[in-house]
């Protein structure tokens, strides 16, 4: 790919028209590298390196390009020297497997939540995190970034509509301001949970109509809400408990 | 305060200097007015506003400044007009209440973790925080930002050596690599949790002069780690659970 092009992939429109997106710094290409052993389509992926990195270990296409060259493609201000080129997977709808819950997340804006939320579904495994439109691009560099290479394992579909989820899933649960405690004895008995934006959480109407039923980490009540990504991921531990 | 002084709040240095560290915007000025209710500290803030805010309903001493003058103090590119300068608690042994626990965090570099993790031990209630020499520090004005107003409400010591915590505390656990489950029937029965800096965890040597019993969260083995705010924050939600 040229230069220019791949400077382009910082932006949404452009990654979505060229297919590919952008992995940077040593220690995330160490993980597309592991990831990339068990996936035929990460292994298409294309390495920029400038002279500190010259004998990197690859099996990835690699090109030594200048410091400056380096700076112009970079999303950091101070580039590590190393960055890829990878092919976006196809977002379908996927095989699920037996076991698997479903995360939907509507209209999710900070690509620093939507990294961690994905760090935290990898470690735990058996999710699949499904996103609405309008929400932030996975593969943005800052998602990609804070999932510390989970962005190469968690199963994820994009632009997945709200009002799709009654077809596919029998049962919805959210989660909100008011409704049962997770040690309910029926929240693991769900196959897909919905969150709300961080700041307008799930649109009401939507909520009856889907029939997912409510849950809710109780507080002290001293501040107004958790953070979103603190309230999936302990919906994913209790899930996993 | 001098403009020109506010300013400078926005280094740590200046802000131990001036004992004061900056509030901004709307929704954290709103919630620092409701935690002023209670702490006579934070009556003595004072506020700085634009035009746009001229009619903002405080208790506290406020002044209007140009949004030029607004530019020249505020951390954000484009500031919202509103901002407080907040005097800092003093950072002392608190006196305990009862069934409080303490949570240690041992040189957390990242403001989002800290600001996150503050607003979920504000969330449950009966935390503290206690923070160690080389931590970021929690008047940085991300980790504020982060925090929704937690930092108003979360008990804080700073600058609390690790090899204080045995003099204080009787039965110390920390969060590791490998350690019993969280499930095991002894995890809630400690009065300290000790959790390690992002990168490094903690310091091997010392956990063990320290006789910290460790836990783990189980994982899948997909990804090398979790969040350091979304183990801190899955301890808590399982300690009030």
């Amino acid at each position: 790919m040229k230069l220019d092009d791949i400077k382009k992939l910082q932006q949404k429109k452009y990654r979505a028209e060229f297919g590919h997106f952008l992995v940077e710094g040593e220690h995330l290409v160490l993980e597309l590298q592991k990831a990339a052993l068990h996936n035929p389509l990460l292994q298409r992926s294309q390495l920029y390196v400038t002279g500190a990195y010259e004998h990197w270990q690859s099996p990835f296409r690699t090109q030594l390009i200048s410091e400056r060259q380096m700076a112009q493609i970079a999303d950091t201000k101070t580039p590590q020297g190393i960055i890829a080129v990878v092919p976006m997977p196809e977002s379908t709808a996927l095989a699920s497997t037996a076991n698997e819950r479903a995360i939907y997340l509507h209209e999710i804006q900070d690509p620093g939540n939507l990294g961690t939320i994905l760090r935290t579904l990898a470690w735990f495994g058996n999710f699949r995190c499904l996103l609405s439109p309008g929400s932030v691009d996975p593969y943005n560099p800052k998602v990609v970034r804070s999932s510390m290479g989970a962005i190469f394992h968690a199963p994820l579909e994009l632009d997945v509509e709200l009002d799709s989820l009654p077809g596919r899933f029998q049962r919805i649960a959210c989660l909100d301001m008011h409704g049962d405690s997770l040690q309910s004895a029926d929240f693991k008995t769900f196959d897909c949970y919905l969150f709300g934006n961080e700041a307008r959480g799930v649109p009401r109407e939507q909520l009856s109509a889907l029939g997912a039923k409510p849950f809710t980490i109780a507080g002290s009540g001293a501040i107004e809400s958790l953070n979103l990504a603190t309230t999936v991921n302990i919906c994913a531990y209790e899930l996993n408990r």
